[in-house]
């Protein structure tokens, strides 16, 4: 299970490592939002994006002698480039086991970050069965995306910095909006803000038809997304809440949040026009809902996390026509 | 005469007002660079660039009684904004004499800010004419965009900041390239580093065509530029160094760096794939200097200072075409 000390301990081991972003905001959005927007941007992490704080994590938790044979993860996007970055980070080596059909670039990116990528075909192979052969041969640690207790605890530093960035500007009371796909940023937040800014509280924040958070929330059992491809908010497309992170989430969070994929990319411009910054479509959709669903939001003051910035420059410069 | 006292005393007065900005990198940047390369992006300060900083200190310098009447500013881009948002923070008026052939959207943005705008025909009207009778009419304060000592201290805060940042990275020597326009960040930057990191070394960086400072360095007088348009680097293009800088510049300052305005665009999508941040082309030739000059440069490690990311959104996107 993950907990306050365990995200404690990890912020320890994260000191020096990955950034502590600052809070941004801007009058703009202020206006725009109806309330004081305050913006947690980790596309300024290490790898443009939140995951390399639970990729480290998790690798720096590991015993000496098992850490020292190296991980593997199964990912093509942020996760692989966490994972990548973390392991080059600490002297080992890391396995990518990504679908032969992902984006050269990730493929590039990935790899010169120091990992090994093994591609597979996704028509004809299994990943698991790839990945659990690899990592028997050579010992490696499986790193998982969200349903893992160290990486959670990784993730959840971000909500630590939130706490006493909040205080600092005298907010004691705000929703917390996280990105959410399997729910291991928003969980550990969640942990985090509970043992630090009790008056804070994460909610979770999807895309328009893949709520699977939001629906499990009110349902109260886990339910299903019906595809987990089709949108642009790819970096937060997962098939459900995880087991270890939807209990957190339950017992935590207020309600889910979702915006439109026309949302997302219209706050992506509002993000480069106001805030300087660069996101991707799952990175913007806790902004969006600061932005565009103000009615489901109470208090003066909200808090969004933008967790990543790894966009494609084409899908970047049409996400601008909206200041047109 | 602007002194590292000075800037000390604007550090206290911007606490809490201006942002301190991170230290971004990544290693495909040190890559390109030949060695590790280390970014200041104040894009991300308050309206988007490092004026913000100046703006704050003249106008908290100011005696309580003078401030009340309000400030005056000529400008149309970033010292514009700053200033205006300072004097908002502050709950006094400002004035922001802009030419009527100014982009909407930054007289639009001033307004917003809380300024008055007045615009002139720079055909057939003086702004100074118009901004001394505003003046003295109403009791105005001029703050001037670099040549003042108040201003200085405020741009050298960044440098305070880079100082202590740089210390916790383990980095004591080392270049910092600066964004070089009038001269007050450059010269508020080498004062600060002067008395607090006397092994980093400040280097104006320019557009190539339009590198007075870096001129009037070799030349040891200061030098013109042929014209200030006819460059996208608009925000750094200035006829001459300042009376107050070049002596600064002179006495502390390492020699100029000039780039072409493709490799500021470049430089620009580089750090949209690489550091998640937006920036302007005047705002982007510190960290080209860095990427496209490596052989005018010593050294394991560069400091860069992005100086802004008030840019056109289509121009952005075009830039982003050096990607393909």
């Amino acid at each position: 299970m993950s907990s306050l000390e365990m995200i404690e301990a990890a912020a320890t081991r994260l000191k020096g490592h990955a950034r502590r972003t600052p809070l941004l905001g801007s009058p703009f959005l202020d206006e725009i939002a109806g309330r004081r927007v305050l913006v947690k941007p980790e596309c300024l992490q290490h790898t443009g994006s939140f995951k390399f704080r639970g990729a480290w994590s998790a690798i720096s938790a590991l015993d000496p002698e098992t850490r020292r044979r190296g991980v593997i993860a199964f990912s093509s996007g942020n996760h692989a480039q966490g994972v990548a970055m973390a392991a080059t980070g600490h002297g080992i080596a890391s396995v990518i086991v990504m679908p032969s059909d992902a984006p050269q670039l990730k493929i590039d990116n990935t790899r010169a970050l120091g990992a090994e990528v093994v591609l597979y075909d996704r028509a004809t192979e299994s990943r698991e069965e790839i990945g659990e052969a690899l990592a028997s041969e050579r010992g490696l640690t499986l790193i998982r995306p969200y349903d893992e207790p160290q990486v959670i605890a990784g993730q959840g530093t971000t909500g630590l910095e939130i706490a006493e960035q909040a205080a600092e500007l005298g907010i004691h009371r705000a929703d917390v909006l996280v990105c959410c796909g399997g729910g291991g940023l928003t969980s550990g937040i969640a942990l985090a803000l509970e043992g630090h800014a009790p008056g804070l509280r994460a909610r979770p924040c999807e895309p328009e038809g893949f709520d699977d958070t939001k629906r499990s929330l009110i349902s109260g059992r886990i339910e299903r997304n019906p595809s987990i491809s089709g949108n642009i908010c790819d970096a937060i497309l997962t098939p459900q809440p995880g087991e270890i992170t939807f209990p957190i989430l339950q017992r935590l969070c207020g309600p889910g949040l979702s915006v439109s994929e026309d949302e997302a990319l219209h706050t992506m411009a509002l993000a480069f026009l106001r805030l300087k910054i660069v996101l991707e479509p799952g990175g913007a959709v806790a902004l969006a809902s600061a932005l565009f669903r103000q009615d489901e939001i109470a208090g003066d003051a909200v808090i969004v996390v933008a967790s990543g910035g790894n966009v494609d420059p084409d899908l970047f410069a049409s996400a601008l026509k909206h200041l047109r």
